[in-house]
């Protein structure tokens, strides 16, 4: 993780409460410029990475993802966690082969966002992957992945007009129609 | 929260393992339809607003905000979370008073989105606040916020040309473009 003692608030202390294999949950204490002490309790992850795959025809592989947390089926980006000391285009590339069925020759990388800034430390890295391959989805027993290929169009007006949208797919999804825009520029 | 139990996955039970005065830390056991089992640790939230406060104008109000857990100042848009039994709205008219000093009198509901969908049940709400008027921050000892009245455009491109953004605000910039083109439609 980024070192909080770098901005204002500086940490007296740090214990990981539980530790599973996808995060750890810590709490901090932590002192203010004014003297003030404090606790913030949040999610420890490495990280993780989003893929917008793009096929040279204009059209786009969606996912179709059951979230257990929501009781709902969002629209989303193939997207996963990183393992610390894992390179961002690496684990790009692991999720778009398990999740999507694709591997891809030509990355690009869109942006980097914060997607819970308030509670937990991880930062997503999106990719835009082209020159695409279909290989065929390797999924967990748990995973509950569809994968639908549409015009990028009809992909954006699915993932913007979602009663609940995916927020980290949105962010990519803003980030994709930026570079977009600069190519045409 | 929403109920798990409407999709394919079915609780088994639920411990909540942390209570906080912001979140819940749990751990639920699941079942597959498959019969397997399986274990899921994520933050129980009621829900955060988010508010764009767009000036007659064509200026906003965006936020520099010093983040704890990334160690960075990111922009951002007023957001706060919600205790249970709070309407969306009432809560973005408090956060946006509170953060940036503003009340509105126009309210439009921008789009709602999971901003963390793996790790918690957050759903976060944004709006469009128009029709300002200043009466002065009213911030939490712990909170380090600044405010910076400046053209929407500005602050777009601040928002996305950041080198880590924020998720969130990133979202609510999105549904406000989407918004403003339907009004131009």
């Amino acid at each position: 993780m980024s070192d909080p003692q770098e901005g204002p608030w500086s940490r007296l202390d740090r214990e990981v409460l539980v530790e599973n294999p996808w995060h750890r949950y810590c709490r901090d204490r932590y002192r203010l410029p004014d003297g003030g002490d404090g606790t913030y309790f949040y999610v420890d992850m490495a990280g993780s990475c989003g893929v917008v795959p793009l096929f040279a025809d204009g059209t786009v592989a969606l996912l179709r993802v059951h979230r257990y947390l929501l009781g709902e089926t969002l629209w989303e980006w193939p997207i996963g966690g990183m393992a610390p000391g894992e390179e961002p285009v690496e684990v790009a590339r692991k999720e778009l082969r398990e999740e999507a069925g694709l591997t891809a020759a030509t990355w690009d990388h869109l942006g980097t966002f914060a997607p819970y800034k308030g509670v937990s430390n991880e930062r997503c890295h999106f990719f835009l992957a082209r020159d695409l391959t279909e290989v065929g989805q390797e999924l967990e027993d748990s995973e509950q992945i569809s994968v639908h290929r549409m015009p990028l169009e009809e992909a954006i007006a699915r993932l913007e007009e979602a009663s609940l949208g995916d927020g980290q797919s949105l962010v990519g999804t803003l980030y994709l129609k930026r570079w977009l825009q600069a190519q045409e520029a």
